[in-house]
């Protein structure tokens, strides 16, 4: 029996994705009738207090989040393996989203459709991929696989994180002190940061008008995948009217879904995406989790298990 | 001597860089005073029908196209071998445009923009890149390196041509008897062949409607960079409207300047640019051009030239 435990997420969605995936296997969710003896498995985010008691042959913890830092400070966690989420589908869609807005970005599409608009043919020979520099802010799982991504094209890669990280053909940057540094030399700014407290805003009119003017046509760009609270919207909408941003790609707003009366809708150098740059929903955790409980059912050891002295 | 023959693009700043790369060799353009005699090679673009009048010592005809097709039916090419230019530079600028319109479409731009035009919020995700088919037509020195950047993005990715060709990670498909298998099994379509008899009006009616329905929502794409010559528009006008094709994304065309009434402009999943997927560098050719004639000079041979019989 898998039993679902999750706090600030629909877990009614969730159960009802694994009772199909998993049939005829049981599921059960917190609060329902059944015995906690019977359960082998239990699938937890932000889990309360009492989580776990009662679940006597309990086999293994499965975590929502791929981050477990909260989870394993939890006073009564069973001494069982914990499995985390590692979602290499959710990185390469995210990349997919990051990669086809810089490309977009890099050949000026905004230009090319104005001019097919008006059934204007105008040659104009974007530079070459080698010309033009990407900053990648965050380097974390999905910063990195944007990087595996773009390397390939030929980009200038720059980028920058909270502490100092060596990467590959990657320019590095780090922390407050080399932000000004990172962003004179980036033609199209990514942003995969974590938000935090630090990173809240980030996407303001100081930030675009120190980026690289020059390397695009159209001016520097900025692609946001991440979060709605990285962004200043009344910022964005401002740059991209005077010039100081040439174009934007936004799949995150900072209420969602973005209100009818948002200037971003109308504005022809912003690129909307309703928050659908990569999946983070239950279809790829189900896929994920399913694939775990059958083969460790079947015998097979769990993958991805935590090492709680490491701490991930 | 060579002799420079340019129409269409500036003659005269070829003819400075090639006269310091080559110095002391002689360098000329056409209409200024010399003895055709003297000429051992000349380079051409686009010439006219008395280009090559009195050029009897000839040793090469250099092309400043890599595609040869308008060239080789000249009425008037001397029996010297014809090279064409094979150029890094180009090939990285015609991948970056490929990428650009395969991700574009593969993420679906068509319907993010008609959504952002209605200012509706639709949340609708798109198939990992993994779960896309690229199918490349032409697999010679472009498509090749378009398949080096197509690749780690994660697209399942076939190729098609002339002869069997093994590239790694790509799966294979040659000639007319296995078209029909090549195009069954793909999404995104992009052209890269030669223009050829057998290539001629390859994009047509016929050809759409045996492409993969249902690996894209808005249904198959095609994206061609390579001859205006290889395209029906009237038959992708009509795919467009009838919903054969989910979009197309045209470098090129059957006349070019695509003329104001065209069909074409007006369509919203059309993506017209004005024959700039990629140009011929001319730091990279004149550095191409002049290895060659050096090398030819010295007695070695001739590299990249081309067979006629085949037509590329």
């Amino acid at each position: 029996m898998l039993l679902l435990h999750l706090s600030d997420v629909d877990e009614a969605r969730w159960a009802e994705a694994f009772t199909q995936s998993l049939a005829p296997y049981k599921v059960v969710r917190q609060g329902e009738d059944f015995d906690p003896a019977d359960v082998d498995y239990i699938f937890v985010w932000k889990p309360r207090p009492e989580a776990f008691e009662g679940l006597s042959n309990l086999k293994a913890v499965l975590s929502l989040g791929a981050g477990v830092d909260a989870l394993l400070k939890h006073p009564r966690l069973p001494d069982v393996p914990v499995v985390r989420f590692i979602d290499k589908d959710l990185s390469q869609r995210m990349s997919d989203y990051v990669v086809a807005h810089v490309t977009m970005h890099h050949r000026q599409f905004t230009r090319f459709q104005a001019d097919q608009k008006a059934r204007r043919w105008s040659q104009f020979y974007p530079p070459a991929a080698n010309e033009t520099t990407v900053g990648i802010m965050g380097l974390g799982v999905l910063g990195q696989d944007a990087i595996t991504r773009l390397r390939p094209l030929g980009f200038d890669l720059r980028g920058w994180s909270r502490t100092p990280k060596v990467i590959d053909g990657v320019a590095g940057f780090a922390g407050a002190a080399q932000f000004d540094a990172f962003l004179s030399g980036t033609d199209i700014l990514v942003n995969l940061l974590p938000l935090t407290p630090e990173t809240q805003g980030i996407l303001n009119a100081e930030t675009f008008a120190k980026l690289r003017r020059g390397g695009l046509a159209s001016g520097p760009v900025i692609v946001n995948a991440a979060r709605g609270g990285h962004q200043r919207e009344a910022d964005i909408a401002a740059a991209l009217a005077d010039g100081t941003l040439g174009a934007a790609s936004l799949d995150v707003f900072e209420v969602e879904p973005l209100p009818a009366d948002s200037p971003l809708w109308g504005l022809e150098n912003c690129f909307i995406t309703p928050h659908i740059a990569a999946i983070s929903n239950e279809k790829t955790g189900v896929h994920y989790f399913t694939r775990i409980i059958q083969d460790h059912l079947a015998g097979r050891e769990l993958i991805n298990v935590v090492d709680r002295a490491r701490g991930y």
